[in-house]
């Protein structure tokens, strides 16, 4: 399918989608870029890369650049690398947040070029040694503005997916950011939030955490979640985040005042409410 | 070990219980006691249980009577059950909440027969289909009020559940109540909360769903939790449940805080802090 790639950012996204790439025999000849010297040498040792080489001529070499680094730096970076492309390379990003990238990029000459894509995959870890081959399969992945690509861009990067077990639908670039802030943002704020109620109690009583169990772990575990990741997406997709922070809030006030109050009626329709989540989430 | 026992409530921790002592040769008649008649037919069906007798029959025969049914039940079945068992056989039950059973039970002259435990192991799914013969294993089992047990019946009690491949500690019956509130109940409340959150939302848009990911899942999973088994807890646990629940909100609120005045440092402090979870949670 390729003959070389680009992988700006050897983490868990872009680790994961160079490991199965070769796996899969998609491509020849894998480069890295990293400012991070300890992540390229474990992404070689992994072989998640074949080479890693200074962004330009990387970018040279490839037929596909896809950036897969923290969503703040990724808006200049991109506009680096639009500089550096014929009309025959594609770029894409994976990044969480894509409204304000497709606005950075909506006027470059060679807009055309980028596909703007978020596979909706992850887990709670960072860094080459979270890459893993099974990734991204049985997920869903949005490319937004399609109509701004060029159609074999994006026949190109839906057929990469597509590859990857991954099922491709299209949204507007606004529309994506409130999407993803429901399904996924929000999800990591309660975890980070609940990670910091059941800390500050720890404080008090070392035994606390012997007692968690498989529900705890399971609401919990994305607060091992990467700042340096997720803080650029709260605060690019800051607006649809409150949004949704603020409904979660009032649904949790909903609970408080009901055992509160003792209206264990009102409390027991709020749970079969939310049992209805049975008919989404298998 | 055991010649006969009686499982009150052939459900998910009831269910795994019986089938787990069977599995492993400890028993040789599982009696199994529902007021429901589709759960009992189930029970037989799945193995979980030998026959269905009556409650006083049962206890008759039983040299352990497990008590696995919502707490609220528990306490009124409970007293009955004391009161038709001789100084040989064992009660325990695997309540969520300990201290309201505890309190209801501690004047009565068969205390010393009774152990109070709560196994730290569940799933989101209810009813003897739930039922799975790897429970348990690698979790906390709390015993309570040990002190007003018969050391014999502690013994036998802490070695079954040693023997299921649980981690036995002791602890008074409110400090659990307090403990279980941190690491097991205010997760539910999230988790149905976050439910609804998602669910007001797609009122307004049927595609929201397509874009749920594996962190979504995780943090909602527990919303699909039983609202007969939740409710009772959360009643009986309603003041520890309150105070971290007003707790979590207040956390919420900080990450909300910040997201709002654009206090970036901060929020990623939040962050930060909410990452040492990880050297509890692995």
């Amino acid at each position: 399918m390729f003959n070389t790639i680009t992988i700006v950012g050897v983490g868990l996204i872009g680790g994961s989608f160079g490991l199965i790439l070769k796996e899969k025999g998609l491509v020849k000849q894998v480069i890295g870029v990293s400012k991070t010297e300890r992540s390229i040498q474990k992404a070689l040792d992994l072989g998640i890369i074949d080479k890693a080489l200074p962004l330009e001529e990387a970018v040279r070499q490839s037929d596909l650049i896809y950036v897969a680094i923290p969503v703040d730096v990724t808006i200049p970076i991109m506009q680096e690398i639009m500089g550096m492309i014929n009309d025959r390379q594609i770029v894409a990003d994976a990044g969480s947040t894509k409204q304000a990238l497709c606005e950075a990029l909506c006027d470059h000459p060679m807009r055309k070029r980028f596909v703007a894509t978020h596979p909706m995959w992850g887990t709670e870890y960072s860094g080459p040694e979270a890459a893993v081959s099974d990734a991204f399969a049985g997920r869903t992945c949005v490319i937004c503005e399609k109509e701004k690509s060029d159609p074999d861009a994006v026949t190109t990067i839906e057929k990469v997916y597509q590859l990857l077990g991954m099922e491709v639908t299209y949204m507007g670039a606004e529309s994506h950011d409130m999407h993803a802030a429901y399904v996924s943002h929000i999800s990591h704020i309660t975890s980070f939030a609940l990670a910091n109620t059941v800390l500050e109690k720890e404080k008090e009583d070392d035994a606390i955490f012997d007692l968690a169990g498989g529900g705890f772990e399971s609401t919990v575990r994305l607060a091992k979640s990467s700042p340096d990741m997720w803080l650029p997406i709260f605060r690019q997709n800051r607006e649809h985040v409150l949004d949704v922070l603020n409904e979660h809030i009032s649904q949790l006030r909903k609970f408080k005042s009901c055992i509160e109050k003792e209206k264990y009626d009102y409390l027991k329709e709020l749970m079969e409410n939310a049992n209805k989540i049975n008919r989404i989430i298998k």
